[in-house]
């Protein structure tokens, strides 16, 4: 049985409605076997005999749990910084003949590394994460998480019509190959399947039927897409499935809409739409800088909250400009400010950790540090960069240095990244 | 005379209108005395005899001018990354304390040192800058400045009225300092004085008019200020100066409104303003990042340019989030995209060197390396992190890999900075 006491500062969040959360100046997370063991102030641990010499790590270092990332595209981190257009001119000039390399299985596996090592540099340790139409590829992605230990949510995508015909699947071969994906994947060590049609515009309604009933054959799947991203979007999936009343309608009809279905971007939604949403209990991904890189939009937080709907954070790389959580939240920041909205760093953190746990149904793992929950934790450095370590030294709460490090923060920021426990990262 | 050659890739704008640029994939700069001798392919260096081994860098470097901040706050590193509130909340809260501390005249020199070093490590080797209402703190900046050879635009900030007691001046005493510093600091050097009321707001009729009439006194002095950055702000001007026409009206009451004026933001200039200011030649400073962290709002930048306003392009912190001019071009890109406007990279890379110098009336000495100008350069570094590597690794035209840099870059991909030729930083 391994033991590993870690002292430092901590700080994790305890509750997300009401927002509550413990900071400890001098803490240590104690990791037994993977699993958060205990935690507490240090002189606890050293009035019980433990000899905290040895876990001693830098005491500036902020211990958090590892960040949770709800909508990303492991293939596109080859194309993040591509100029020009908005979604649908962005999907067709660079996204699909980026995807369609990844019929090549060695180049799919090297690259399922390089992004699962580019995650966990940025201190993302779980992620729902859209693979490419092919088998093999989706397959060589699970094979390198599972051999990293990570939690981790994929599917291949879905898609048998509008696109590139090297990338398209059929009706009927897609879901087979989603089937034979579950059956391999999903509840395998940390790893979970979502079904994962792309989005309305590039799935038949005979694909997106398959998929409502491959969903609920497996109802502990998950279900991923995305949801009115963009005005010349919405019109042209509204002319490809013409018997819908709406975007949304076009999941709905095929029970595609439920507490375990994640959709991301959600910027355009009608009254109607939201309050089906919150009903059907679907979870939005929050991306504020794909949402501002394409000029879809400015998502209205506040709005979907006063809905009830529950809201996650997601970084979209590639249309997203960061891998890092970090980033993500400064950037979610100015989407909410730029809508009249102050996003609270604690709120932000809040997102990234426990509250996106919620969302994916995966809280009694991940999310804070909670007895019993996998030890996935970072440690940050608020003295990471010159600028961090004059900022975050003039900040008087935790609150004021956790808003720096959102602001100006980065991957820099993650000093090390720990996986069940496991030093991964650098 | 000191004689340099650097060989690697370099890239410099030849004209902004039409937008005309030179890439070298081998080239050579020549530095003597500290301007530019001469640049072309390594081909024609080499064939006319000159020994290039020794000037060889990495072949990977971009060898770039070094960019141009037009708006930038240097006592306000301090104060980077301040939560919640929008423009007037945020001064009151955060600005004004953190600008009544350059009162302590070491702590000023001190921070003046540490501003300059930020900046050039970011790779802007000259900005227009807002120091703090103090004689004292405005001369410790000029005077950290010319000891780093550096080509900068600064002034005192006058203000009068509507802030903190420590920090306001007098309308006769806030003019007589900053004719103090013009005739110490002006023309000496590669240094240069900005008449800089805060704004509108923060400055009596007396000061404003004085102001004007400094500025007439010493006409190749500049003017900086901010104008309709937010739209309370907008609203409070008006009650503050109630017999103008607009917020641009009370600066053009005073005569401040010119060639050799910048404004920082304009986002909700009126028609009848921005006609006004392009009649009068008055300059934009267009600050992406500040503007979505304080919910400001997005610069129609496609607008102004209709309107054919100079627009150059600048960080603002500590509203803006960085110092780096290559995320602000991302910012910029961001802006402009929810606007529905494409910014190129070579029109924001245009913007940060040469338009920027030539709203400063600076072209002559910087912004590109035509031959008898002031060699201040950067080598930028394609990888300078994994993901750079490889995303630039994959870009088939120098717009492209620009387009990556400005989207994914920081102060990272600025491997050294170059001021008048010498190596200044890292």
């Amino acid at each position: 049985m391994s033991n590993e006491a870690y002292r430092a500062r901590i700080l994790h969040v305890t509750s997300t409605n009401p927002l509550r959360y413990e900071y400890l100046v001098d803490g240590v997370l104690l990791v037994e076997d993977g699993k958060i063991k205990d935690i507490g102030p240090a002189q606890r641990f050293l009035q019980a005999g433990f000899h905290l010499a040895v876990c001693q790590h830098d005491p500036d270092y902020l211990i958090v749990p590892g960040f949770i990332d709800t909508h990303v595209h492991s293939p596109q981190l080859d194309i993040i910084g591509s100029y020009g257009g908005q979604l649908l001119d962005w999907l067709n000039k660079y996204t699909f003949p980026a995807e369609a390399r990844y019929a090549d299985v060695t180049y799919a596996a090297t690259s399922a590394v390089a992004f699962l090592d580019s995650l966990l540099d940025a201190g993302t340790t779980t992620a729902l994460v859209f693979a490419t139409s092919h088998l093999q590829a989706t397959d060589q992605l699970f094979e390198a998480a599972d051999e990293k230990g990570m939690r981790l949510i994929a599917g291949k995508v879905l898609m048998d019509q509008n696109a590139l015909p090297e990338i398209l699947d059929t009706a009927v071969g897609g879901i087979a190959d989603s089937e034979t994906l579950i059956n391999k994947w999903h509840g395998a060590g940390r790893l979970g399947y979502a079904i994962t049609p792309r989005f309305a515009g590039s799935s038949s309604v005979q694909q997106l039927q398959l998929a409502g009933e491959l969903h609920k054959k497996y109802p502990d799947t998950w279900v991923q897409t995305h949801l009115s991203e963009n005005r010349d979007e919405i019109d042209w999936v509204a002319q490809i499935h013409p018997d819908t009343s709406d975007y949304l309608n076009a999941y709905e009809k095929y029970e595609l809409v439920g507490e375990r279905s994640v959709f991301a971007h959600c910027i355009h939604l009608t009254e109607s739409e939201r309050a089906r949403l919150a009903d059907a209990g679907g979870k939005v991904a929050f991306c504020p800088s794909s949402n501002m890189f394409l000029g879809s939009g400015l998502l209205d937080f506040k709005q979907l909250k006063r809905d009830e709907i529950d809201v996650s954070l997601a970084t979209d790389v590639g249309a997203g400009t960061s891998l890092s959580m970090l980033r993500t939240m400064g950037d979610a920041y100015k989407v909410c400010q730029l809508r009249g909205y102050s996003l609270s760093a604690m709120e932000a953190f809040a997102m990234s950790t426990l509250g996106n746990a919620q969302c994916l149904h995966l809280d009694k793992y991940i999310g804070n540090f909670e007895v019993g929950k996998e030890a996935d934790f970072l440690m940050l450095d608020p003295n990471a960069t010159d600028l961090s370590s004059r900022r975050t030294g003039l900040s008087e709460t935790i609150e004021d240095e956790l808003f720096v490090m959102m602001t100006i923060g980065d991957e820099r920021t993650v000093a090390a990244t720990y996986v069940e426990g496991n030093l991964t990262r650098p």
